[in-house]
């Protein structure tokens, strides 16, 4: 059985968001000959750390950096997730990260070179 | 150093996101005695199991449940957010997931009674 998507649930009386940017980090391992590989197996974990302690040190408010299990796009890894926006990105290094935090989740302009699209069509399972 | 919260960033060409609804379970453990508790110490950990087996067994599309880390609301835990909207619950039970999962995710139809305000003010640190 498949469902519809449903109209978005929307209250009049919504609030301003707990968490302005809100980032997951994909930090699922999986063994080094698995097909899919995984975004731990690429480094995820430490540099998900990494952003953590950035955006405490640059002062970051009403941001949350929180690992996250598998987001079924392993093929990408390593990704990471910013809500509300729902923007992707594949990031490899300090760099990348730091890019990430200080542009996108402080600036509010995105690090185009970063932004992982992904067909929902392709996704896997 | 605190910075100032940034426009969103939009961007003209956004295609549909990828999951239409994202879920993130604290699965934060502490230890038993720790002042704060801890989501999986009140059973988080299964009762986001059985979320996503649920969602797979009701042929959920393009939903994802995952768990994540300390989303530091554990006073209010176990908790839960919905992502892209931002709406978080409090659930104790399966029977409480499965309205959430059939009402909100399915149905597009928020739960109120497990609904969770939070301030931002008070979040902790």
């Amino acid at each position: 059985m498949t469902t519809s998507p449903p109209a978005p649930s929307v209250s009049p009386g919504d609030g301003e968001p707990l968490y302005r940017v809100h980032v997951f980090c994909c930090s699922n391992e999986r063994p080094e000959t698995h097909w899919r590989g995984s975004c731990a197996g690429r480094g995820s974990r430490r540099l998900c750390d990494y952003m953590c302690r950035l955006g405490m040190a640059l002062g970051a408010r009403r941001v949350r950096i929180n690992h996250a299990g598998c987001m079924n796009v392993c093929e990408h890894g390593p990704v990471m997730v910013l809500y509300p926006e729902g923007v992707w990105y594949r990031y490899e290094t300090e760099t990348d990260v730091e890019e990430i935090m200080r542009s996108h989740v402080l600036g509010g302009v995105r690090v185009e070179r970063l932004v992982l699209s992904i067909d929902p069509a392709t996704l896997h399972g």
